[in-house]
């Protein structure tokens, strides 16, 4: 098989782990034949610097050439720091979603039984959690119209769903819940939001064509509760950008860290994988970064992207030995035993290539 | 003391636990020799079945005349199921708290050492967490403009801050945190909002004024991730109403049970206690919800409310002892063990009066 890979390597510790994400690529291309034809480009503050934009023409124009792009992070403290900033990293981050028509994000919630003791929550409440987040990717607060009055002391961003935008992504997501264990959690906010309600009628309808499914809405507060009080019950989460951002972060925590879970964004054409941890510029440059969220998404890459099935599972059992030979990055150590080998991002880089 | 309360039973399980909450009010009149007269009123579904109206007149009148409010719970399965219902329970709880000008939502986030086991996070990461949330409450996406369009296939709702909004529960939070821990985390998502970037901002602005007084700046997708993570890190927490609601419930499971935590809504005027469990309409009237929550609010209107410190202080202790001695109700208990006493709602009540 060939295919043109996009790399943006973006900010902070971006480019430290895209190394190994592109680099388990390569390994796939060679054991496996094969030819995957990568490319680089800039985004975010990387962008910024050099062109004075966080998604250059160049990049865009790359992107819609390829057949799937693997994705760093995003973001810097100098943007954090001052919100007056006008020309923001993560501008090209959402710019590039909305452009490439990129609606659906998926977030499996990969457990890996060895790091069942580096989660904050007991293991037996985590024992057999399998979730697949259908997060919204390109409507919401994100993208509705932002203003800021004259004299600066009032700001708006407009909450916005449209029918169809509704529609797309819960037929992606009744249709995964098929193939899953066919239950569908939508959750929304439709006590109080007209757009939730809207999210919520259609749901409702489009629920009518997926019998076999079982669907149940939740409110997001009581949502965020229940996913770590009984992450069991879930099986797929279909929510809107906002609600999504937070409840998928939240659910890291499920996972063990956050640098172990990857992303897929997918939609009208090229698909988009990206680790779903930030740019971290605490611990940018200093080898403690995680690789495995890359090196996942390279995964995601091939399965969702590409259809390679044997050879996105090659990936994640590589990762799953490792971790049960005891070997660890900073982030899923646990701090008060010796039991584990603990590497820095390109040691543990190089040790699942081999 | 002579105080007037007015009593809001509310929707859902909110009778059958405020009935407790009242209780243990002239429980703690007749010990300490105060005098509070109690009058009541409807709001949410059961203000709808009786005058239309989710909140009637007549009760904002008897709140605006009182001197705090003891509030339950809102809300009803009919109105979730369907979205398109114009007169809903909930708008009788935003009105209330926004003709009141309750602006300021306190939710500490209280750990009983004897529920350590009861929550799904591990107990080494909790002890020791003390989190006192502050939460706008009358801005937002709740109060901004909302809009459908008249084929229907479009909704939005406004996200919409003031800098005066934000100055004022600003001032709140950083003075609680002077009488605290020092530390005070503001959370917003100032990466992708407007609304986000004026309300950090204005908190690096007034921060300037708490120089004693540690400021950091978190992202909500982050922060929904550190509270489970490190819950420990957190000492005052101020957010936005949405952010708020969905973190406070979220927390919810640190203290065990949404069944033990309460809230104070302060501002203008009169104080707002209530719950922060919902109307759980599953198990109304079947004597299984925790009415602990109901008697820490009247804990906190004791406290917060009307400086009575002493007679707050009794309540939560009696609380403590009841757990100490084995006793639970069902959204606390440890199924798996036989060391507990498993009550009802009105035996738990009973219980603690005595
Ligand atoms: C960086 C930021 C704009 C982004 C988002 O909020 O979508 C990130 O948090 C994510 O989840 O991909
Ligand atoms: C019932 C609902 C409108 C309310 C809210 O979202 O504010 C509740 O969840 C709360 O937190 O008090």
């Amino acid at each position: 098989m060939k295919k043109n890979i996009l790399v943006i390597p973006g900010d902070g510790i971006g480019p430290e782990v895209t190394t190994w994400g592109k680099a388990a690529l390569e390994k796939i291309a060679e054991i496996f034949g094969h030819e995957f034809v990568f490319e680089e480009a800039l985004m975010g503050h990387a962008a910024i610097e050099v062109t004075g934009e966080p998604l250059p023409d160049e990049t865009l124009e790359k992107a819609r050439q390829s057949d799937a792009i693997l994705f760093g992070a995003i973001g810097h403290a100098k943007y954090d720091n001052d919100p007056s900033l006008k020309v923001r990293p993560e501008q090209g981050l959402l710019k590039i979603r909305k452009e490439l028509g990129l609606f659906a994000n998926l977030r499996p919630i990969l457990l890996f039984d060895e790091l069942l003791q580096a989660s904050s929550i007991k293991p037996e409440i985590l024992r057999g959690t399998d979730i697949l987040f259908f997060r919204e990717l390109t409507g919401d607060v994100y993208f509705g119209e932002k203003t800021r009055s004259e004299d600066r002391n009032m700001a708006s961003d407009l909450m916005i769903y449209h029918r169809y935008e509704v529609e797309r992504i819960a037929h992606k997501a009744y249709q995964a819940a098929q193939q899953r264990n066919k239950r569908l959690c939508s959750v929304d906010k439709a006590n109080v939001l007209e757009s939730s309600r809207l999210w919520r009628e259609t749901v409702q309808e489009i629920a009518k064509q997926y019998p076999d499914v079982e669907t149940e809405h939740m409110f997001i507060d009581n949502a965020a509760m229940q996913l770590i009080k009984n992450p069991k019950k879930f099986d797929v989460v279909l929510t809107a950008n906002l609600f999504g951002d937070i409840l998928t972060d939240e659910a890291s925590q499920i996972a063990g860290s956050m640098g172990m879970l990857a992303s897929a964004s997918v939609g009208e054409s090229t698909g988009f994988f990206e680790p779903i941890h930030g740019s971290a510029h605490d611990i940018a440059g200093k080898d403690l970064a995680n690789p495995l969220a890359s090196i996942l998404s390279a995964a995601l890459m091939l399965e969702i992207g590409f259809g390679l099935k044997e050879e996105a599972k090659l990936l994640v059992d590589t990762i799953d030995q490792v971790l049960k030979e005891g070997f660890r990055t900073h982030d899923i150590a646990d701090q008060n035993t010796n039991r584990f080998k603990v590497l820095g991002t390109a040691e543990m880089g190089k040790l699942v290539l081999k």
